[in-house]
Formats: structure tokens, sequence, C-alpha cells
């Protein structure tokens, strides 16, 4: 993640950060004012609350769990939210919700801390420095 | 995945195959008129390609790679895409490409042979057994 972020950029987008409980993180993101989605097959299918969603105006918590998520989370946020109901990759879940949310503009982010810009071809590799 | 396929049907959609050389995999597709589209962030980028790709009424085959793919897969498929020009999930990506060449539906997708069916709830989950 590091070495990515050193590459291509983004430093002041993306932090990693390890916590015990994620619960409390959840507590406090709330409490501050914060909306919390819930991704998870069992909610409400995305094509109806992505309108309702897009309109909050407030920093956005998003969960994604594993295989088994404590049904306390499902008590304690604000959405759960199905992209689709049925069983898929929470990383295609996460991707697919935030595309729907930046309708498609996350895409085209770019960011002005990278080292190196690719340059679209229809075959091969073309990178150059940026700047 | 066959255990989810058993309780979440499917079974005539999905098939999971291990390959040694994949270029023959490629290479017999395009002899029977297939179009392969290869995903990579240094591709032509998914917007400017994906009407005239979701024009074409041949059997697609959609490659997905790890950090370092074979510059031969370039050079030998239909379409080198880049679902955004940054690092990226090669889950994500896929997930992405099928979304925008199923423009959505793929949400709504359930299987006849499937045992269980999820019921959406705003809180909590509801399992029903299906038909």
């Amino acid at each position: 993640m590091d070495k990515a972020i050193e590459i291509w950029g983004g430093k002041s987008y993306f932090k990693v950060e390890t916590v015990k409980d994620g619960k409390s993180v959840v507590d406090l993101w709330r409490e501050k004012g914060g909306l919390v989605i819930h991704l998870t097959m069992y909610g409400m299918h995305i094509c109806k609350r992505i309108d309702e969603i897009s309109k909050i105006e407030k920093p956005m918590l998003v969960i994604v769990g594993s295989e088994k998520v404590d049904g306390w989370y499902y008590h304690n946020v604000d959405y759960n939210l199905a992209v689709g109901n049925q069983p898929h990759s929470e990383i295609a879940a996460l991707a697919l919700f935030l595309d729907r949310l930046y309708k498609g503009r996350e895409l085209y982010n770019t960011f002005e801390d990278s080292r190196l810009k690719i340059i679209p071809q229809e075959v091969g590799k073309k990178v150059v420095k940026n700047g």
C-alpha cells in the first residue's frame, strides 16, 4: 500500500490503520454526526437506496465484512445495503457501491502527488513521469 | 465455490477449471470467433470503449491478471481495457466491467436452482427456502 501510494499518489486520500475494536469506531463515527453503511447481501437493494444516500451530506463510513459479521453491526449502522442479494466479493461490493455513489467519476481520479502517470494504450504499456 | 453454488444456485452458469496454459485458451477462444478482453490499468479507458464492446455479439472471455501479466496477452487480445488508469483490485475491475456491460441488471440475478433466497431487510437477515 505504502509503495503504491508513493508511486501513484494519494497520500492525503488514503490511510491504513488497524484497530482492535471495530464497534467503537462505528459508535464514535455516528456520535460525531457521520453516516455508517454496512454492505451485506442481506440488506436493502442498493438501487432502492442509492439516491437517498447520495443526498446525505455527512462523512461516510463504509463497512465490509468477511464471511461472518457480528450481528451488532446490523443493528448499529444507518444502512444495511445489498449490492445484490447474492453472495459476492466484498471488494466487488465496495467497488460497485463507490461507483454508484460517485456516478463513475472515480474512474477519472488522478493524484497530484503521483510520481508516474499512465498514458492509455490500445496495446502495451506507456508510463511517464508526472509533472 | 461448489458449496456456494449448491446453496445459492447457478450450476449452469458457473464452472471452475484450472488450466496450465492460459495462452492456448485465448488462442482457441479467438479461433472459434470469440472476443477476448484483458482488463489492465494500462489499457484504453472503459468509458471510451464500453458502448462499442456492448454491441459485439460474440462469446466473451475476460482476462484479469495478477501483479505481473505476460506481455503476450497485451498483443493477443481484442481489447486492453482500463477500469481507470490507476492501480486497483482485479476483482473490483471485473465487477465494474460486468456492471457496465450488463447495465446493472446483474444485481437482480437470481438462480432457479438455488435452495435459499434472501428477503432484503433494513436490519438483520431473512432467508427463506426457494420454491
